[in-house]
């Protein structure tokens, strides 16, 4: 939630000159995602239709190897009609520039806006949403590791050492010694798999009224099991109040939407409570490692690991209580 | 630079829905402003016509007892044609409302982006813009008193005591000590008043090519001398590299494009070496003390007093010289 670049009109007048959208006429800082720079910004063509552009600018984190994995898919997306913004290509050809010594890309504006708690009808569009992709991603031709997988958690926990773990909370750390573990254990490796998002938390989705009419920053989009996707969804969006309070309903209309689209698997439904335990890993490794590492004076606000740790208790202890599968013996307690 | 209030699109919405400017479609926090928080939306009217505006939230920096002196005079200024957004009215005829128990108000968008360096042409297109609004503020009924002129400086500098001064830098202390009080004393009591913007920076500008297509941020406006509003801007605008080097071009072109639609009287003229050490002391004062008040944690970036400090002694050694006028005996050494 910052803007970590600073670009004078000059420098994105001289970039946006490479795109054949007509003229600058805006361009406005926006306070939204948390690894790179954005800008919304505004183009006057010679006809004096207006259009609209997202300005993104790569800070350190996202790696530049991949930016051809994610501009290409996201361009593949909405080729299908996933309701994802196309990459803009310069006049060469070109997915990304350079501005400022910074890889920089011109995204399609979407309209729509990221719903904080959604209705039940909103869970179930989104689920379907998800599964479009999934499903639309099956010939996208390049692929892309997983680098946030059990592996990574485990890598980003230990940079993380126990004491810094207490001193987030003193909880912590033997939640994490107790469930990481046995995670990794019980980590399918048959599952149906798919290019995936990751990290669709509210944010990252723009709806109007009831419709899905953005999916954004897919930057940490990879191949690895549809159903963990879904499950990383259900994490993140089951939930109230620092992470207290599930809203099953919501849940339940998730994987709704998401079968509408895509059925689940037997042995995926079996795993979604594991799955879930995962996601709810994943954001506690890489919350916890960035509170550490984040520095004081930064410009983002720090999130509380500890509101996916209680998210993890819960899937541990409802198990495939949280979810809206008949149970069948055998499945549910793998 | 930051958006210090969270609002969700449910809270926008329902904000929105008071102003009869149709249904929203986006709201984006922008990374303007560094007293209140600003969003961009965008609403669709039934027709399908879409609509921009800036949602201002004001942060305890802004009293809301000044909200209609701001407002009225933004109303006021565009009615009579300055580049000057217009405030939304609610369907009860209100200029601002509350949200999330803040004031916020709604205020026309403009398009055009702010520039760094400027241009000859479009320093001198600023200058214009600048006196327009003084002429134009004339018969504008309200009025508001400068709380930050001369006292209001001392008063916040003794707030930062001097060896904190002196923690910005060993040689900001002796700076203050042997200016301030001489500043205080010469300064000038006689000069033609008028509504200022006072607060007149690139970035609360707006340019279309040479063109200045908004001034905006006028919560700094108050009923002080006209030149001083010069003086702020040219302090503001005339330098480069952190204060260091004046652009001599770019100060007169300032000042004639603002005579070009009101003349300085030789009066004003004269009184500009100081008026602008003046200016220069002001942003000192409100940088130190921000610098100095600003918790480490804070989402804004803290802004150098120094290059003001660089900005002052240019304007005590330069004199009348830092200025095109042709000097008259008796009146330059004042």
């Amino acid at each position: 939630m910052a803007v970590y670049t600073h670009l004078s009109a000059d420098d994105i007048d001289a970039f946006v000159s490479h795109y054949g959208v007509g003229k600058l006429v805006s361009a406005k800082g926006i306070a939204e995602g948390v690894s790179n720079s954005n800008w919304i910004i505004e183009t006057s063509a010679p006809d004096g239709d207006s259009e609209r552009f997202i300005l993104t600018v790569y800070e350190e984190r996202t790696n530049t190897d991949d930016l051809p994995f994610f501009l290409d898919l996201l361009d593949h997306l909405s080729a299908k009609g996933c309701p994802v913004p196309r990459t803009i290509h310069d006049a060469s050809g070109a997915a990304y520039r350079e501005i400022e010594g910074k890889a920089a890309a011109l995204i399609e504006y979407l309209p729509g806006v990221s719903i904080d708690r959604p209705s039940v009808d909103q869970a179930k569009a989104v689920g379907c949403a998800l599964a479009g992709i999934h499903l639309a991603a099956s010939d996208f031709s390049d692929s892309r590791v997983n680098d946030l997988g059990p592996a990574g958690w485990r890598g980003l926990l230990q940079q993380c050492d126990g004491a810094a773990l207490g001193e987030i909370d003193p909880a912590l750390p033997e939640l994490v010694d107790a469930k990481l573990g046995q995670i990794e254990r019980d980590w399918p490796d048959h599952l149906p798999t798919s290019i995936i998002h990751s990290d669709l938390f509210p944010d990252n989705v723009l709806m109007l009224a009831d419709q899905v009419s953005g999916l954004i920053d897919f930057y940490f989009a990879c191949n690895d099991m549809s159903a963990y996707d879904l499950a990383v969804a259900h994490v993140a969006w089951s939930f109230s109040g620092g992470g207290g309070e599930f809203h099953r309903d919501i849940g339940d209309a998730l994987i709704e939407g998401y079968e509408s689209v895509r059925a689940l698997t037997d042995q995926e439904k079996a795993a979604m409570p594991l799955l879930c335990q995962g996601a709810a890993m994943r954001f506690i490794a890489t919350r916890a490692y960035d509170w550490l590492n984040t520095p004081a004076e930064a410009l983002v606000t720090r999130k509380d690991p500890m509101d996916f740790a209680n998210r993890l208790r819960f899937y541990d202890e409802a198990g495939a209580n949280a979810f809206p599968f008949v149970q069948q013996a055998g499945t549910a307690n793998r």
